[in-house]
Parts: C-alpha cells; structure tokens; sequence
C-alpha cells in the first residue's frame, strides 16, 4: 500500500528535488492501484482521487496522460492482457499449441487484472460501453481467442479445414477453461487442458483427430 | 412488491380473520422474495427480517419452515431450476434431445433464479460452502448437465460410447452456452443451439458425427 506517499510527484520529468519514480514506474503504479481500487470499492464508485492516492499520484498528473477512471481501468487491462501468437512454437504440432494457448489464458486467469476483467464483465448490463470496450480494446488487439489464433493459423497453411473453425468451435477451448474455473473454483491443471484439446477442440477442428 | 402487507400472516393453516394465503402461495412469495432481496441487497447482507419484510411473512413464520436465509435461498434456487429428463421426448433422435437439453438450460438461464444462481458462484470465495450447497442440493438433485443426462441416457441404450463421456465431454453444451451469454450478453438463439450441438458435441460425443 502506498497511501502515504507524498502525491506531489510527477509523471513528467521534471527535475526536482525528491526521489522520483521513472515514467514506467509511474505508469505500472497507476495500473496496479486502479485494478486494487476496482477490487476494493468496486465500478460504480472508481474515481481519479481514489486511483491517484492509492498510486501516489497527484490527480493533475493523472489527467495528464488518462481523461477518465475507465480509460485508466482499460488501459491496466490491456497492459495486463497476454500478447497472443498466431505459433506459439515453431513445433508445427498442433496439439501442443493447443495446449500451449490454453496455458496462456489459464496464467492470465490468475492475475488480478483478470479478475477485473472479470468484474468488469460481470456488470455488463450497467456498464455496457465499459464491457464492450474490453472486447474491443483488449481481447481483439491481443489476438482474442487464445486457441482461435492457433487453430486460425493451422487453417492458413492448410493443416486444418478453415471451413470448421465456426465460432463456435473457436469458442470450445475457453468455454471449457472458464466452465472448469466457474464449477471447481480452481483454474484447471495440466491433464485438464490436454483432455480439452484432445476431446473437445481436435475432434471438432480436426478431421484426422 | 409486497413491503406493505401485514406482517402477521401465517405460514401454518390456524384458524384467524384475515384474508390468508395458502401454504404453497406463502412458500412462493418467500421464495421470490428471497430472490429480489438477493439482487438488491447481496449475499453478506441478506437476512430474515429482509426476506419476511419483502414477502409479507412474520419472522417466527419464516423459522418455522427454514432455520437462516441460506437455507431460504437454496431452497428457492431448488424450486428455481428444470428437473431434467434423461430423455426429454420419446424421438429417440440424439441430436434433437441435446437441442431440446440446451434449450432447457436457457429457458432457466432467463429466469431470477438463474441470476441468483449465478451471483452465489460468483461469490464462491467468500462462501465456498454456499456455492457448494448449490452442487449438491440443486443442481445434481435435478440432473445436473443438461447435455450429460441426454448423452448418459444414449451410452446406457448402446447408441453412443460411454468411454467417450469424459468430464470434458459432458460440460462442452454448458460451456459454449454459457460463454456465448458471457461474451454477448445475450442468451444463445435455436441456431445457436443446434451449431453447439452439430459442431462440438456430437463430433466429440459420437463417433459417427
């Protein structure tokens, strides 16, 4: 916690005479804090003066770089998002970057960043600008789909039938990740995730499988 | 709302000169009210008093039937959710009774009872032992996977491989229902349904999809 840092300091580089924090060390402060503020007092009542005290910020410097509470909250999910790629290894194993995606989102499930994800989706019909704009601006940015970017990409060299990654087959692996998070309370292991690509994607995306 | 009405109508049939409810229409207004208290008021804050006020129901009435509020709430969520049918129509058509098990599932879902289902599991962290109630005592009661109870009823015919009902297997209808609702905010259409079915659970579930 850092509410008791002086919040005189500054974004910008400005010389002075206190110990200050880089630009990225402010920027990753502001993240942290609004994602801490959103867990504590949740979307309805996120403010710049809660964001700024809890971060140590003054409330000037944050107007400096983000106009808005949620365009602080947006750009600290985004941040926190995983950079999705289309191979993950140069294997050409489709299977392996199955599981490999499914990795990806199950690391990032365990963050604070996506448990305001989930928050944020949770109040999707009071906050329906909000809930959209998560898709819009960090889901799609970041490849979207963690096994679709897989799978998209085995369908461009020809591994793969493009005409079976329907959305709803691109939808299989995640569904199964969050329906084993939601009933277990616990993100799945290892063999859960092989057992979702093995008897849930590949017989659907894969002829062959 | 029903804030208004005399707190000192009674559950049990004593003899008295006010207008009476009937037993079941009493336990239906205490299980709606429970409901509403619910999404008003959330879990941490949800009491007897709450939940007699809302229903028009004298507290020692309430202890009568029900010994704390979570004791009310599950049992609303119980009378809340379908009771499956290991096959709900006597086509002996797989793909039209895993359509027909789907639809059940989002005819619930469009009910209170699903919303108060779902804020339960949300707040599983802070009442593991609610959220867990919720598994034993309403959903495997009724069947507990809508596809699962068609999927089983078809491996004991012969028509599909039991060793292919794996965990994963029986929660791919569920999961795909439940983040296409996540995703959009809206409740899957007939189309929908039928590509869940046509693309993912039947290639999974039966080898000759």
């Amino acid at each position: 916690m850092r509410r008791s840092r002086a919040i005189t300091e500054r974004v910008s580089n400005m010389p002075g005479t206190r110990a200050r924090r880089s630009d990225a060390e402010v920027v990753a402060a502001v993240r942290a804090a609004v994602v801490e503020e959103l867990a504590e007092v949740g979307l309805g009542r996120l403010t710049m003066d809660g964001i700024g005290q809890r971060a140590g910020i003054a409330k000037t410097s944050l107007y400096r770089r983000w106009d808005s509470p949620q365009a602080i909250l947006l750009d600290a999910l985004h941040a926190g998002f995983p950079q999705e790629q289309p191979a993950p290894s140069p294997t050409d194993d489709l299977r392996h970057d199955l599981i490999q995606s499914l990795r990806l989102m199950v690391a990032w499930l365990g963050t604070p960043a996506a448990q305001a994800t989930a928050a944020v989706l949770t109040e999707r019909a009071r906050y329906p600008e909000l809930a959209e704009a998560v898709y819009t601006q960090v889901f799609e940015p970041k490849g979207g789909r963690f096994t679709g970017t897989v799978l998209r990409h085995y369908a461009d060299t020809g591994r793969i039938d493009p005409d079976r990654l329907t959305p709803v087959v691109l939808d299989i692996g995640e569904a199964l990740v969050l329906k084993f998070a939601l009933d277990s309370g616990e993100l799945p292991d290892e063999q859960t995730l092989a057992d979702i690509v093995d008897q849930a994607i590949l017989p659907a995306a894969d002829r062959r499988a």
